[in-house]
């Protein structure tokens, strides 16, 4: 074979670069391309990926003339180092990494300090000045040489290390000295020895050539293979093995070692942001033990470096028109940059950032929407916890709706309800919510659960109403009736008592701590504007009252895409709900029915009004009757009375609606079909506002939704039932508004039978709450027991509520596409629930052709940022197939 | 159009045949078939099928020429009965029916008597010597014609009748006189002007033409078009309209009606069977008010007459190579067969007369298999109710599972065993039935439960053991504490009474009645053998126990495809299982597990000695683990108790468990990766059992099955700890077993992602019932609110928990079938679950291409039929696409 096994990069003719990754790997093809640039790298050379390969499918034997060729870079090395490999005097000591051609963050193994040898070590010393330094940094080597290519476990060094620091009375590594660490090294050695019944190896050109091959074996080993799975990466490209040689900034006061952004990560301000540490190496920077100065400060000490650092990073931000997180050391009096790569950022500083470079010339406004993360704008959008204020955590939860919130401690609904009328600020603690409590919710500057997980009540309704929300947490105990709550069984909270409750990292802390307040405007406007230039994908919000619908507007929502009806039955509604639900006759169901007509009537008049010419869809009632029931006996002894029936009378009707699985119950269009006169009633209400606004002078544009189809004769049934009120209410009325009727796709019949359900139908939503649910047949009250775990062990790569399964749920929802639009080519599809507010999700959803996605009003800028980012992924032929 | 609008059919040179049944439509092809054969029909002629939709294409007018082709063929019809229509000495009457390409019983409309006015009616007086028959058959002529050609109403001609008997103070209209009658003919009459506003027509011709074109417009009334929307019928194929001569069996002593069986329908014996009357039209017949006579007397009456029935039957059955139902008429010692048609008749008699007609040489093999439905022969398999026994039935419930069984009442499980242990006979009565009543239930002759409908557990269960079952027996109220049940309020039966129930009726029959035994072996045995070298699909039975699997051998089993394995955890191994489930370590539920192993391992060997050389399917534990905890609180109090905790602990135990949706809960493989030590478990006692078995000298083929998978990944796991045990045991055991490690596929991501489940899998077996309840989004337990209602309406055509779905469950099978086998070309695919022995789903499955079906022992035949029905329609091209 007449292939290069070897690539060589530094000051003395680099001859690799960026683009190619897929031979060098991707930290080899990024050493190059900062050697090529003329920025001072740590020479080496890289071994291919295809010598990986090779390697392999020569039984892991390194190919014929692969040695000659590490000899020859290495002299090279040497030469642009001025020390030699082995050389005692002046040792020249190697690092050997993986890096393949995607990042395997932890999977594949590093050697550092190769060449060390009893030998070498005097050399070492001598140049450092530092004998403890020199002897840490062979017992590093033999630990990490021991382990990767000697396979001797770990933990056994660990061991001897433990030993070592009990005899001494010393408890850190740093307080060993260097004869300490010498003993060790002695230690490990024989160590090695005994359990390889083998010398360690003392020639360097021995270890090296064992290093390259450690690094490769690291390709194959289960957790590799494992991590490869489960990310879908191909067995077949294998790692690269780069060689460099190691600088080391603890050789004196003329050295040093430091970390370096060329943007502040935290606001995006353009100036040098990071520390450094004299004498020191970049472990030390981070470790802790030393405080590191500030990066300024080292215009003072080395004002050479310093201008150097300032114009490399200047080159490279411009070379990748990115901000840089850079790492350099100085050796003696020499500046090295170790590693660049792009640097991380707060959501705000990813804004102004991105704004800025397009004001720059840096980059174009399609570029620009790419920076920002959708997911990450997400903080942006909520009051946050001041983050220089002190904090009391007394509990963690589930982080289940972004932002923070503070309020007095109230234990039930209605209380909420009360004092949040007198304008107290309260957060809502329960063990669990139940449909009964939304008004308390929405009352409420946020909630706070026991039970659930990050898909219960609880969490679902807050993220719809944008509330702060943190669940399942276990770590408190509410005792409702003494009116208090116990975090890690000490901190007792009573009720009124203030807390503040941080959704996003979960944290529960005691007393009022300061909240920061979002920005909105300014720089954020001016990118989800370029955002929405570029999406052809539309955003819709989940909103069924007027201040939801209002907050969607706000953000950017081109629709309501999902008016729930249950909702409005709460609250003062709910005597009435119950009379229809306990009569037994259709005639009693009718006279409750028409005590709700006008109410319902006014709620959709509220929110045609704020929305007006934006569609709202509006879904008929969804959820099972006895949701609408007290499960109490007090409660339900109250209602009795109430209604004139006894308590039997009461049990037996509850009884009599109780589920088996209320989620594959009676509910949905099951309900409308059999008790049609709800339906009739909910239709009359939404045409009756519609024309009477009409007749105002407002446009409105309702669209009725139909839940649960599974059979076109359902929809047919319910359709011709909503096109008949529509006619009559309109032949009243004297006006004409005009309106779609059209259907959830959430259950598999209803994508399967897409064709036919289509006949019926002017537009689909995708459910995929509930589809995901009947497809995987996975309850999401239910799956707490086991889907974390899932999760976690990878059984499965997301939580399907929270991304959809792109295989399963994304293959039906592909199938209700196709059929859908092979009965009416332009049918208009969407989908509604928490999926739309997902940014993965949204990918798909652009992938399949929908027409918009419909989330919470509070997800809707990141749903237009992922749109527009679905976009210019799918220009630049990158969306996965 | 030069086209020919009808056809002649008689004596005198019949134009048609039986082929000719899409322009004739079925009742005219079938007249002219008989008459080709040179059997006396009463001439008529046909109007084509093509007319009807030209008269709809002209507006509803006769297409021109057509009244000419008419008048013809009524002219030829006159010649060869020597009377005239409209002729008032002897005067010739018609009928005019309708009769299209396929059935839609009474969906269309008739008119008799076509030809009578005040004028003819003297004729027919004349003719007849019977002024009451002559004004009866008036009044029924205006009657039709009044309602089907003017369109006035029935019921006001109902009216007028009602008002008459009340005048005269009779109550039947056989009570009404010649007078009477003649009165009321003048009354309807006046009617139709009144509500016509014109005088009733009393040309014939018009009166022809009239009821020629009424049959036309019957095609399309709404029932009609409804009718052919649920049967999937095609709108453009019109109907024919069939004009024949009447003919009368009440002209006198030489007159008379009747109808005759080629074979005895009841038996299948070979002999004329049926009955008639002298000097009688045929609906006297029928009628009761007259008793007839059996048909062999008809010898001494009219021997000649009795030899033509006798020599035509003979024909007509070698013609048409079936048993015939002829209906006939004498008028004045001529012999006419009004219709023939195949007769009905009961399993028995079908599976005799199939036998003998090969045997005679009439059909062959193949066709007498088809000649017996798949679903009657399920009337053969059970014990039935003495049809000559006087019942006293004192309650109806739904018909659950076939058969007939008696014992004495007892009201709950336990004590079912023990009295079947001292060798009672019991029906076990409950309200409903729990996995807890599985023992009392197996050692019950039959089940009779108040609640719950045909797919409730109580049923399911009963189908599975082949036990008679009554369920949802609503007008029976249990008190269990008084030891008594009320039946329609008033007849108490108290514990110890014996009871009858039958099972293929819903019958509940107080005291003991006489049961009759099936006849399996003789003709039965033969039929069963043909059906069997016919068919290619196999066919298993689902067994969990040693009866059962022997049943299903006797039934003709060829394996076992569903061995569920958590019914061997109640009774005895209750206790353990329990324990297994409060456990909260691994190593308690470990502790429990090997108490329960050897009670397992001698379950799976005795069925494995059953079945040996045949394959056995065994599903892992699939069931949530609350199914096995006690609910109630006194129940809970004494497990607390054994177990040493307290009430509350267990409560809280049971809450813990408790789930919102259990059908889509921690289930199936869920429960094996979460707590793998119970598979564990189960796979070492399958091959423990297996492994000593081959060391004896068995043959055994284990199939160990895995439930609830959605993802691959979980069949990864779940699979590789079976073949890891597997091999641990075999090593232990010194043997080799040869087993395979399959899947269910019941969940819809498992179908849309079988290609990559086919990865790990080396069978599918498809879960349908679980499938129609995920692709539906329908649990079965809770679709009792509306199920039944959406069958009757029409909104689905069958019950999915019936039939499989073809278009949304058979489509997401098809999707499995294709992707499984894209990933292997040979994989084995099954289904097992109530619908394998559904003969409808039995052909799907079979054009789906599976490989067995498998079902509920009792089933077995029926499948088996069913499977040679589907190979024998795909090899006529008659399998619906």
């Amino acid at each position: 074979m007449g292939q290069k096994y070897v690539y060589y990069f530094g000051a003395d003719g680099t001859e690799g670069n960026a683009q190619m990754r897929g031979l060098l790997g991707g930290k080899g093809a990024n050493l190059a391309e900062m050697s090529n640039l003329g920025i001072s790298v740590p020479p080496g050379f890289t071994v291919t990926t295809e010598v990986c390969m090779e390697y392999f499918r020569l039984g892991r034997k390194m190919p014929q003339g692969l040695w000659e060729e590490v000899r020859a870079n290495m002299n090279r090395v040497e030469e642009e180092m001025g020390a030699r490999f082995g050389d005692p005097e002046n040792p020249l000591l190697f690092s050997v990494r993986s890096g393949a051609r995607v990042s395997m963050p932890g999977m594949m193994d590093t050697v550092l300090n190769i060449g060390l040898n009893d030998h070498t070590i005097q050399g070492l010393i001598k140049k450092s000045d530092n004998q403890r330094f020199a002897y840490d940094a062979y017992r590093r080597f033999v630990t990490m040489f021991g382990d990767v290519a000697l396979g001797v476990e770990h933990s056994l060094f660990e061991e001897l290390l433990e030993k070592k620091k009990e005899e001494l009375g010393v408890k850190n590594d740093t307080e060993l000295d260097a004869q300490a660490l010498q003993d060790i090294v002695v230690q490990f050695i024989n160590l090695v020895k005994e359990k390889t019944g083998k010398p360690f190896p003392e020639d360097p050109m021995e270890q090296l050539s064992m290093g390259i091959n450690a690094v490769f074996n690291s390709w194959n080993t289960p957790r590799a293979v494992t991590y490869r799975r489960l990310h879908s990466l191909p067995d077949d490209i294998g790692t690269g093995v780069n060689v460099q040689s190691m600088v080391f900034g603890n050789m004196g006061d003329n050295s040093g070692s430091g970390v370096v952004f060329t943007r502040d990560p935290a606001t995006g301000v353009k100036k040098l942001y990071g520390e450094f540490l004299i004498n020191a190496q970049g472990e030390d920077v981070v470790a802790g033990i030393r405080t590191p100065e500030e990066i300024a400060n080292l215009k003072e000490y080395m004002p050479d470096i310093y201008r150097q650092i300032d114009s490399i990073g200047d080159n490279l931000e411009k070379h990748y028109r990115d901000v840089q997180d850079m790492e350099f050391t100085i050796q003696d009096g020499k500046l090295y940059i170790l590693q660049t790569r792009t640097g991380a950022r707060t959501a705000a500083a990813a804004v102004r950032i991105a704004v800025d470079m397009v004001n720059e010339g840096l980059i174009d406004r399609r570029e620009a929407v790419t920076r920002v993360q959708p997911e990450q704008i997400n903080h942006l959008l909520f009051p946050t916890v001041d983050p220089d204020a002190d904090l009391e955590v007394i509990a963690k939860g589930l982080a289940a709706s972004p932002g923070a919130a503070v309020g007095k401690v109230v234990f039930n609904a209605e209380k909420t309800e009360e004092l949040a009328a007198e304008k107290e600020k309260v957060i809502l603690v329960r063990t669990e919510t139940s449909a009964e409590d939304i008004g308390g919710m929405n009352a409420s500057q946020g909630i706070l659960t026991t039970r659930g997980g990050i898909t219960s009540h609880a969490a679902v309704v807050a993220r719809g109403m944008g509330k702060c929300c943190v669940v399942g947490c276990e770590e408190i105990k509410v005792n409702e009736e003494r009116g208090e709550f116990t975090a890690r069984g000490k901190v007792v909270v009573n009720e009124g008592d203030h807390i503040t409750i941080n959704g996003t990292t979960g944290e529960v802390i005691l007393g009022q701590v300061n909240l920061v307040r979002p920005e909105l405007s300014g720089k954020f406007a001016i990118l989800m504007k370029w955002a929405d230039e570029i999406r052809t994908l539309k955003v819709r919000a989940n909103a069924d009252n007027p201040h939801d619908a209002e907050v969607a507007r706000d953000f950017g929502a081109e629709g309501i895409g999902l008016c729930r009806t249950e909702h409005m039955f709460f609250g003062g509604r709910i005597k009435a709900m119950r009379e229809m639900i306990l009569s037994d006759t259709t005639e009693g169901r009718k006279r409750a029915l028409e005590k709700l007509l006008p109410m319902q009537r006014g709620d959709f008049k509220e929110i045609f009004i704020v929305m007006q010419d934006l569609p709202i869809t509006i879904r008929l009632l969804d959820p099972p009757l006895h949701e609408f029931l007290p499960q109490g006996k007090n409660e339900q002894q109250e209602l009795a009375t109430e209604m004139g029936m006894s308590l039997e009378e009461m049990k037996a009707k509850v009884e009599n609606l109780r589920e088996a699985n209320p989620m594959l119950g009676h509910r949905g269009c099951r309900l409308g079909i059999t008790y049609p006169e709800i339906y009739e009633m909910q239709a009359r209400a939404i045409f009756e506002a519609a024309c009477e606004l009409v007749n105002e002078g407002f446009t409105v544009i309702p669209e009725v939704m139909i839940p649960l189809v599974g059979h076109v004769n359902e929809l047919r049934f319910t359709r011709e039932l909503v096109n008949r009120v529509a006619e009559e209410v309109m032949a009243e009325k004297k006006v004409n508004v005009k309106y779609l009727v059209g259907t959830m796709i959430e259950l598999p019949r209803a994508a399967l039978t897409a064709d036919k359900v289509a006949e019926e139908a002017e537009f689909f939503s995708f459910g995929t709450n509930d589809l995901t649910q009947m497809t995987y047949g996975l309850s999401r009250d239910d799956a707490g027991k086991f889907l974390p775990y899932y999760v976690e062990k990878g059984f499965l790569q997301n939580d399907p509520f929270v991304t959809i399964d792109p295989d399963g749920v994304g293959t039906m929802m592909r199938i209700g596409v196709e059929k859908g639009r092979m009965t009416k080519k332009d049918l208009k599809i969407g989908i509604c629930g928490e999926h739309g507010g997902d940014p993965k999700s949204v990918e798909l959803c652009y992938q399949l052709g929908l027409d918009y996605v419909s989330c919470s009003p509070y997800r809707v800028p990141v749903a237009r940022l992922a749109a527009a980012h679905a976009g210019l992924k799918d220009a630049a032929g990158i969306l996965r197939e």
